[in-house]
């Protein structure tokens, strides 16, 4: 894809997570940029339902922006860039505050899928708590020291939830880290009301490993992409 | 009704399903062909939202396209095929994963009507699990052995839950199918709310009886068609 | 008001209710005739949301119709007749299957008052269950016998649940009871998460009965109407 | 802001607490008059969604409407007055009845934060119950006295819960108002989610500080008010 092409599809994933609701006035989603492996695009700080071609900006893997032109960043674009820098097959990042989600980062209940549409998250998504390394803070990854701190954490994991805070979701691509958010969302949903049951039947490791391993070529994502878009224009 | 005529309605029935989220980007319905008893249709890989008569197909029993004219088949297409095989008064049937369903088929707690509007769902709704024939999968029916499978354990019920994936709903008609797909999802969530308060009256077999003697004629129908059809087209 | 006044304000209630989901693809509100205290006015078997002036006839309190003129009425009308004839200061009756309301009619949890929007639906709702005088049925109120029935469990009351299938609420005017089908239905809501906590504190007694002795001037009904209004016609 | 441009600000907190249903057909939003500190502005009995500045009334802070012009005030103006009266800092208050925080307002459980959304709330959110000073009543705030009593108990707090009743909310600007409104509505959502989980983990009372003392430029408030007044237009 050309950078203008991929500014393109990072404006309508903010569009899509928006009307999806897995992010409201905040949450950011990131790509790396496709000529320069050592930058990444990000929207100005502005709710992802408004963002514009013109929001995105520039910046490098430490969070330092090439050319603002006046616009403010997010305070926690550092996410973005500590992920990018250690995880090079990662080439979009989404941080958001799901509803559904953040239950699973304030408790001990383990997040984990209870469905074939959240297989691909993986078998382990690991809970980073800020408070462990940096103490009292307003919870906010707003240095690229906490941001290496919570990759850290991630590992090689597809998803980090964040204690007090929300989460992190990585993809190979766009269309993979949006989807993934998406049916983590709903995955959390469904897992909250079968615990309510007290018996879950969670898939088995092998057959997350099935899943995971056909991941770049997961059944219907293209179909997907094409409703979550759609939704988004109605 | 004529060929034309029903690819109308199953287009219409796409498009419920989608507004009343009994399906989301995924999930499918399908309609056994009115003129020949070992064809039906189906949908090409498309969300039911934006499905359009020009994406509807036409199968054998066993799954195979007749004229695919370029189009690309849904991989789960071998759920609607197995079922017509061995149901000859099933006319319809839909594949879903109902986000209010979904918990009980990954749970021991038994999905069964607490009204009057899931009555004619029958008595039991079966488990069915991918995994005591077929092992370590991707969770899809995506051969006619697994529809098979599938289908017997389905036997002579409306409603087949499947662990860890979704659930699979039949109807004499398009209409039945998508009305017992949409109180099914009620009843989902009717139950799930009253099992918290722990003393759950359910409906008595001999009523679920009376209301499955009279499902052909289930008052009301043509009225929550009229209605949901009018939905679905805001 | 006069009759035609009345019909255009039925229309309108039930284009709220279908607005607010306390109605679905079922469930309708009549009015005490405006000329004639033993006649009453009800849609023809049409969903809420759908309902014109066309489509309101008149019915004797035994649930005949005056003059159908082809339309076709609702199954369940003789629950409206039932208790215009036992309660002479009832002038509109909802009947309903709300989605928070029916989990308590399949319980033996009593729906209480929690909050004062919700005061003057009364201290007590009761449960009346079809089966105790009629066995096995399809749960249907569908002759006057079934209607007196419930009418009688109903007693002073405003609201009657009725197992395994929904709830009838009363109101003096068509106002009062659509208010209190809405609030009826949001008290649920809040009922059913406070019991999450395990203590819930109820209204009391002495509160409810200042709620209920000025319930026909209860503060806001104007505005809550103008705004119900203007949501359901959006 | 003129007092012109402080009514148009305040229309659209009304506007916006509707489209986040903070508000339904009843709750309210003040501010305090721009030019004389012992005065401030408050819509007519009117829902907030329907709220316009011809609305918008002058009070002394006794609630005693300045120049009706023939508009009927609020019952609960008494709420404002009494809080603007001994909370010199405090700029607007919100009241309202939001579905997801009356049940902690009926329960012992209290209501705490979980997130970095809701850190500037602050530690403690008080119950206060009208019934310990004035007996049985109608729950509403409807004099002086009862406005006084409540302000009493939210004392140097953001939030104030009022048992049997709903909530409300200070801020020192009108933003700061509804978005402490918005979000602690989504805290009290998630808090019931986690505590279904059993072991919740709420922010840490130093991290609570931390965030507090930056309240007055808490990150993204402009944000998330272009994101808001943006979605209740749409």
């Amino acid at each position: 894809m050309t950078l203008e092409e991929t500014i393109a599809k990072l404006v309508d994933a903010n569009h899509i997570l928006a009307q999806e609701r897995v992010v409201d006035a905040f949450g950011h989603i990131s790509v790396r940029h496709p000529e320069r492996p050592d930058r990444f695009l990000l929207s100005c700080s502005r709710s992802p339902e408004l963002v514009t071609p013109r929001d995105i900006m520039e910046f490098t893997l430490d969070g330092i922006p090439v050319d603002a032109a006046g616009r403010k960043p997010y305070f926690e674009r550092f996410i973005h860039g500590a992920i990018f820098a250690i995880r090079p097959e990662v080439h979009s990042v989404v941080h958001n505050h799901s509803y559904d989600v953040i239950p699973f980062a304030v408790s001990k209940t383990p997040l984990r899928p209870v469905f074939h549409g959240a297989g691909n998250l993986g078998k382990s998504m690991p809970v980073w708590d800020i408070r462990t390394k940096f103490g009292a803070t307003n919870m906010l990854v707003n240095d690229i020291d906490k941001g290496r701190d919570m990759a850290t954490a991630l590992g090689s994991n597809t998803v980090v939830l964040m204690r007090g805070h929300g989460c992190t979701v990585v993809g190979q691509t766009i269309e993979e880290a949006v989807l993934s958010s998406v049916y983590l969302q709903v995955n959390a949903r469904l897992q909250t009301t079968a615990m309510q049951f007290g018996d879950v039947s969670y898939l088995h490791d092998d057959e997350i490993d099935v899943m995971q391993a056909a991941r770049a070529a997961a059944p219907g994502n293209d179909r997907a992409w094409e409703y979550l878009l759609a939704r988004s224009r109605r």
